[in-house]
């Protein structure tokens, strides 16, 4: 008798393939993190500073998930990166089947890390294991400092948090401490940042961090 | 022999309480509108600005959904208007069957307009009628004035826009004049609004336009 395995849920096919994904990378030595934040958070705007700070000591590619257009990747690539599109037509979060579609695209051979920016929504996202490392959320500071508490599956599943837009932090009623100690609240574990990527400040810890991942990946996997 | 109509999809079956909500909100003379803006775009502050000035003017009820926690409930009930809170636990939007079960709990015979506050996610509620009369997005301009070509179905069934926290304009790389010609690109019939939830500075024309909606629908019902 063979037994042969049935797939309960798209969300069941969903993470054997990103495991598959999982394990690709892994022989390609590459770090892959999937940022997640609602819409306008500033991930596009992180990839550019992140790009523009490293200044070609790492090797990035970027994939882009949004319901439309293709003004992300533009930037990605005006940034110097090569960076793939993903439209979801409308669809609100990426799903492993997309990467896997991008990467015939887009080159990670040769890439130290990759980064997945995903469709701008807080909620979705979360579910879908693309394969990655590591999930961040970028929160942006003007969204208001009880976000974590409202949306706590993001935080709950991440390894980090961006607080982003802290140059804005005078003229709002939220705070980055409150923030902060919120996204503790929901994962004692994550790595915070305090970063405006319209001025810089505070991004050479989120380079490190970044660092730091591709180091431990790396050394796990000799 | 007798026909029995097979429901196609749960959409579908959306669409048909929808529209029997429509017409028991129509019974009762209740103009009712379904808020939809991502995460901090300034939902519950907008409903507590609107039920300060109204001061009594009109009998509001609020409908509130989050993914979880009753904060935006608690805020609306100590503004001095009857609210029900409903979590999707972790659900992406609210549908037409939730809005059923929260009128067991708030009373809306008596009321001239019914606000619902959708979750925060610019793109899930887009696709599920709650039999409101309007959608309204509220757009933060610090998530950007590029949000309505990026995420443009939310902004192409709505009746109208309230581009919020304008108070931040100085700080920021995105301008309200861009945000409002990048809906009308989208949706020419679009009325736009430029507030501060903050200041309060431009909520008059938004109180005006709500009390014409609830004008037109009894002069239309009458």
């Amino acid at each position: 008798m063979v037994n042969i395995p049935v797939l309960k849920s798209i969300t069941e096919a969903n993470a054997l393939l990103a495991d598959a994904l999982r394990a690709t990378f892994a022989r390609q030595d590459v770090l892959v993190l999937n940022i997640i934040a609602s819409p306008g958070a500033g991930k596009t705007s992180l990839l550019e500073r992140t790009i523009d700070m490293l200044d070609g000591e790492l090797c990035l590619s970027v994939i882009e998930g949004d319901p439309t257009t293709s003004l992300d990747a533009e930037r990605i690539v005006a940034a110097g990166v090569p960076a793939v599109q993903i439209n979801t037509g409308g669809g609100c979060h990426l799903e492993a089947r997309m990467i896997q579609a991008a990467l015939e695209q887009v080159s990670v051979e040769d890439a130290d890390v990759v980064i997945i920016e995903n469709v701008g929504n807080l909620l979705c996202p979360t579910g879908w294991d693309l394969g990655e490392d590591a999930k961040v959320v970028v929160a942006s500071l003007p969204e208001g400092d009880d976000k974590p508490l409202k949306y706590p599956m993001a935080f709950a599943t991440a390894e980090a948090v961006v607080i982003n837009k802290i140059d804005l932090e005078p003229y709002l009623p939220a705070k980055a401490s409150v923030l902060r100690e919120n996204a503790l609240k929901v994962n004692p574990r994550l790595a915070v940042f305090e970063v405006s990527c319209l001025t810089g400040q505070g991004l050479d810890r989120w380079l490190d961090w970044m660092r730091e991942q591709l180091a431990a990946k790396r050394g796990s996997s000799t």
